[in-house]
Formats: structure tokens, sequence, C-alpha cells
């Protein structure tokens, strides 16, 4: 009995989340708001990876930023500091993740008319947030050289839900056992048509690539 | 190759948990084994450190490791071909976390008898391991330098949880911008009796600390 009661709570759960996203979504598109859904280990460096992409797209495209964590707001007040564009801080209250329901509670705090792109900067943790469809447009991910090539291997489904992956620290190659076309692989082996895009957040080396992605996906999106 | 043990673990569906690790504890006490529990971020270099710090213990303390994964069997080949000890893989199955049931589940496949200590390794994660009771005596996690000196600010139940606390990847402090004082300080702010020993799993520096401080901490607990 117990069992049954459990696995129906999880299925409407994750039911409801599904359509909360997709109402999300074509809610987005009727305001000609792209939303990108950033996810990461905790200290990949996703602030600072947004911090330079920010700073060569702002003219180009109106950007906010929603920077999840469970407590503290240093990266929202970086980003608004270091960037100038408007940035808010979600306090998740202990959860690890967001799902749909959350990011539109965010997105009510957002001004969103005349924007392009909001970007969420998603909880750092490499297994929750890849469970939860955020309602965003498309997934995106930063793994660090640090971390280590074989995370693909031991986190699937973030590596299969992400059409991008950011490899961050590029700079620091050097220090550690991390082989690029290991990494690829993968990644390919989790998701075959994602990209791989090698960036150094600290040299600002692979950033102007990922800003093209972003520039190109989110005048997709509004002219679709 | 060396091949090990892999089993498929399953969450338990009793809400039980606090009484499930009391007993698993008591259980173990009665046995005369010490479980750890080691947490930290995905890629901070667990697995590397536990090599490291068995193969210094290893004539000292009678040991076993259990490697918690969603996928793959990497960690618990290398403990088994770099240490010699006896290693299994547990497979969460997608969860992103263990429980005491999913923890004794696990142990039920590890020979205990004439075991001094047994070493988990949970999943990568800073955020719901620390919410879970293992039925360990203890909680350890490594930060490692390159994720930053701030993430007591960012998972405080994490670090709040642990009482001690590796500062793994010290050999490449030159490289990222982390204080290790500051690190202190943010831990101290979290947990006031957490101890912070800074390693490296890479050139072995502090690892002897390490040792020492969980010999002292399994024969403790096995004279108590």
């Amino acid at each position: 009995m117990k069992e049954v009661k459990v696995i129906e709570i999880k299925k409407s759960v994750f039911e409801a989340n599904e359509k909360d996203a997709e109402d999300l979504r074509r809610g987005l598109k009727g305001r000609g708001v792209y939303l990108l859904n950033l996810m990461s280990s905790p200290g990949s460096g996703k602030t600072t990876t947004l911090i330079k992409t920010i700073n060569l797209l702002k003219d180009k495209l109106r950007i906010a930023v929603m920077e999840a964590d469970i407590d503290s707001d240093v990266d929202a007040v970086r980003i608004k500091e270091e960037t100038g564009v408007g940035s808010i801080q979600l306090h998740t209250g202990g959860m690890c993740h967001l799902d749909a329901e959350m990011t539109r509670q965010g997105l009510d705090n957002v001004a969103l008319d005349g924007l392009d792109l909001v970007i969420l900067e998603n909880v750092g943790n490499l297994v929750c947030p890849a469970e939860f469809d955020t309602g965003a447009v498309r997934n995106a991910m930063i793994l660090s050289v640090p971390e280590g090539d074989d995370k693909p291997l031991k986190y699937p489904l973030m590596f299969s839900v992400c059409d991008l992956v950011l490899v961050n620290k590029m700079d620091a190659l050097p220090l550690f056992d991390f082989d690029l076309e290991r990494c690829r692989a993968n990644v390919a082996m989790r998701n075959p048509s994602a990209r791989v895009i090698p960036v150094s957040a600290k040299t600002g080396e692979g950033i102007d690539a990922f800003a093209e992605w972003l520039l190109e996906e989110v005048n997709n999106w509004k002219s679709k």
C-alpha cells in the first residue's frame, strides 16, 4: 500500500511539473522571452562564466538573471555589480533543485517586458536539477576541468538533458588529469547531439563561442 | 580490470530514517565496526583521497569501502586495484543521496566480521546527502580548492553536519582565488567545532593528518 501511494504521489508531481513547464514555456514564447537553465556542480564557475558572457551580449540582448541558491546572495550581487544587468536571488529553502512552479515564482519578480533573455542559474548540483523541467527553452551545463572528464559516466541524466556542455577552467588543464577528447566522447555517449564548448571564464577563452550560440538561440526562438 | 560487486539499491519507502540510522549505528557498534560517511561535490577527489588514506592505514586497520554512484563502477574498481581492500559499488538508481536503509542494504553485501572501518563514499552532491543520517559514526566532507572558499555560505547544511572538512587540491592553490583562512572562517560559521585539514590527494600533503584523525576515531569508537 505505502509503495503504491509513494509512486503515485511522485508520478503526479512529475506530471504536474511537465504541464507547468510547458505552460511557462508557452507564456514566455508569447512575450518573446528566451529562458536558459544553466546547471553545474557547486563551484564550477557558473557565475563568473555568466558575467563574461553577459558583458559580451548586453549591447545585443536585453538580459536578466535569476540566481538560485539554498542560502546567500553573493552571486546575484556579483552579477549586478559586474554586468549592470538586472539580477535577483532565489532562495530555495533547502531544496536541491528548481521546478517549473518555483521558476515561475522567480519570473514573477522579474520585469519581463522588453527582455530578450533570462538566465536561470540553478542550484549547484549534478543530480536533482536534471530531473525537473524548469520551463526553459534549453538546458545548458558547465563541467569544470578539476571535476574530471568521467562525470558523464557518473551523472548520466544531467548530460542527457543538456543541449550544451561548457567545459570551464580550461586554463587549469595542465594541472589536472583531464582529457578533452575523452570528455567529448563521454558526453556524446549520453547525448550525441550535445554541443561541447571549451571555455575559461578566467581568461575569457571560448566565451565568444558560448555568446554566439546563445545569441543565435535567442534570435531563432524569437523569430520562430 | 578487476570485477567489483555492483549492488542496485532501492530507496527506502519508510519514513523512519532516524530510527533506522540509530539501529544501524548500534548494530555496527556491537560488531566493532566504524562507519564513516564521506561526502562532497562531484569531482572533488573523494576516491583519490581515499586511496592515499587507505594505503596509509591498511596495515593498522581492516578496511572496506562502499562506493555510491548513480551509475558506473569506476570508483570501486579503482579502490580495489589501487589499495587491495574490499570494495563494492552501490548504484542508487538515480537517487541523489543514501539514507540509512540504503546504507544497510549496502552493508549486507560487505563481510563485516573482522573489519574495523567501512568508508561510505556518498553520491557527489552538496545538498541532499546532508539531509539523511546514513547511520555512520561521523560525517566528513571534501571541499576542493577549485570549488571556492564560499561554499559553506551556499550549502549550509552540508557544512553543519560534518565533523571534518578536508580541503583538497591544495597543490592547485596558486591557480585559484581560494583563501584558506576565509574558508576556515566560513566553515566555523556553520559548525564551530568542525576540524579543517588541508590536503592534496595528488601530492599526499596532509593525508597523514586525515589518516591519524581516522585511526584515533576508530580506536576511540571500539574502546568506548
